[in-house]
């Protein structure tokens, strides 16, 4: 076994503070990595804090991840020492059933494997994410970075701000000709915007924030709509082919569908505690509009996706954290005090004397 | 200026009664039909009753029409006299937006003219339905009917059940392969199950009446699932790759979301009164299912979906009534107490002494 430190929450109300733990020894499939940097999502904060009523304890949070491979296992093909590598939010899935075959391990029938609250295959055992020194994968569910060490730490969110729009925006086909809508610009939203208008799209923010408008279009957007502006939203019924929706609040969905064109489509990608107002039959039936869901990626499509970002040039703004400023760090994210997203600079974490 | 006779409601709070009226003498492109069978829809009943407040007075509802050509227009040149033909919801619409180019008439974007309660294009009269003894409406809004003579009366409701399930049949893919539900076994669902049988498709009727069951399986479902009880509805979780739901109540979505497979679509033809409880986001994230709506169909899919059912044999299950019968019907159908459509036998109107 491999002792590593992390940061862990060992109940609901208690702060993140160091925590020793091992690793597996990597085994043939096994690629173990050095984390450098990781990401701060607000799911790590619902799992500390035992929001989801699913936490198992002690809970390492952490699946924005990117680091370094300091080994791997015999069978290992894709991987060497030395190589940068990513690990998103899965870690493993059951491999066999219609949506793993498909590469769509995000949808595992059974379940996939969480990079941190687990259920490890089988055994449904607690698994430790990337607010850590390192962790052990498999190679199946590791990633690719071909950004340099220099943009490193603002790769780190694409590993799951980054799939989850991109997934959404391929899936619906932005791209040249197509006007896609992003709600909210937050950790998930300025990636939309980003990605969408690096795939050719004309992109428009929606924000209930007029002061991001001049943010928004400095990440790609060709136009900022208010959207608590009637005026404004009217000024756009029936153009968007697509509109990918970050805000996990409820809010109300109607004005957003009355923006969609015939056979447009509203994906959401934040899940809101309770649900939005529902919305009105009419605006689904009048231009046979959809509404729908999407989840992260697969494991296929987010090495497309990092491929993709690094052509482009594309990774997160971040603000860099010390590890020993997350509690702090959640809640500013608590009050979106953040552009646009927190990542742990992990050299932080090896300075800290042995607890 | 043809006269005719028809019935019609002169406010919200009267009945339907005789009223005489004239039709348009043909023009150039324009198809004189003498009406031989009508269907009576809820929709007729909401628009003679003011109960979407937009109705304008006299209105003479129907739009289920079949019946047989007795002039044509210079410049028509797929019917002529002696034909048996068929109008369903739309007489007009634009014809130069997008949609009606793309032949989807049905979401024209300035809007189509109903069959009845208009508006006209360009002067926003109002229009009158099938509740009479003839009909005269271009030729590019007329259906061929090729059922035999026999069974026209039960041809009239495919003009607006038959289209209204055939398009999200046909869009959604249900064929060979495919498990499909249909919710609510009225006159839209009872068409629902035979087009989806004829397709191909494993077809499942979702009701709440337990009752239904033998029927649903006489017209073509493989099984039935009573809705009310959460054993039947688990065991078919995950696996239906689309369900179009023909109920206007406000009911549970989610409970048939979770029915869905991963990418399964559940479309909406009816729209309540008041929005459906709103489902939870989670359950379209979690498979990447989608929720859409499906308004009647175009004119090109009408011919289709006719030509399909005269292939195939199918029409709708009715009960023929007499026109001096329709404020009795109304009461009926608001019990849901036909199986599964009434008819309207246009001789009884003929028969009717003048006023």
């Amino acid at each position: 076994m491999i002792p590593t430190r992390g940061y862990a929450a060992v109940s609901a109300s208690s702060p993140l503070r160091l925590f020793g733990f091992e690793r597996r020894d990597p085994g043939p499939n096994d690629v173990q990595i050095e984390i450098l940097y990781c990401g701060v999502r607000h799911s790590d904060l619902h799992t500390a804090r035992n929001e989801w009523q699913n936490t198992l304890y002690p809970s390492v949070p952490g699946h924005e991840i990117v680091g370094r491979v300091v080994a791997t296992g015999a069978l290992v093909t894709r991987f060497r020492a030395g190589d940068l590598a990513g690990v998103g939010c899965m870690v493993d899935s059951c491999r066999r059933c219609g949506a793993c075959l498909e590469g769509l391990e995000q949808y595992c029938e059974p379940g996939f494997t969480g990079t941190y609250n687990g259920p490890e295959q089988g055994t449904g055992a607690n698994t430790y994410g990337g607010y850590a020194e390192s962790i052990v994968v498999d190679e199946a569910f590791v990633l690719r970075v071909t950004h340099g060490l220099e943009h490193l730490s603002a790769v780190a969110p694409l590993m799951c701000a980054g799939i989850t729009t991109y997934s959404p925006l391929r899936q619906w086909g932005a791209g040249p000709g197509k006007k896609v809508g992003i709600v909210g610009l937050g950790g998930l939203g300025h990636m939309g915007v980003k990605i969408a208008h690096a795939l050719g799209a004309q992109v428009v923010l929606f924000t209930t924030s007029p002061g991001k408008s001049e943010d928004a279009r400095r990440l790609g957007a060709d136009e900022v709509i208010v959207s608590r502006e009637p005026e404004q939203m009217a000024a756009h019924a029936d153009s968007f082919d697509l509109i990918v929706d970050t805000v996990a609040a409820p809010h109300d969905l109607d004005a957003l569908l009355l923006t969609l064109r015939r056979d447009g489509t509203l994906v959401l990608v934040g899940a809101p505690p309770t649900p939005h107002p529902s919305p009105q039959v009419f605006n689904l039936i009048f231009r046979r509009r959809r509404l729908a869901g999407s989840l992260i990626g697969g494991i296929a499509e987010t090495q497309e996706m990092l491929d993709f970002c690094g052509q482009h040039g594309l990774t997160a703004d971040i603000e860099m954290i010390r590890m020993d400023q997350i509690n702090e760090a959640y809640e500013r994210m608590l009050r979106s005090d953040v552009k646009y997203r927190f990542v742990i600079d992990m050299a932080s974490l090896r300075e800290q004397p042995a607890a």
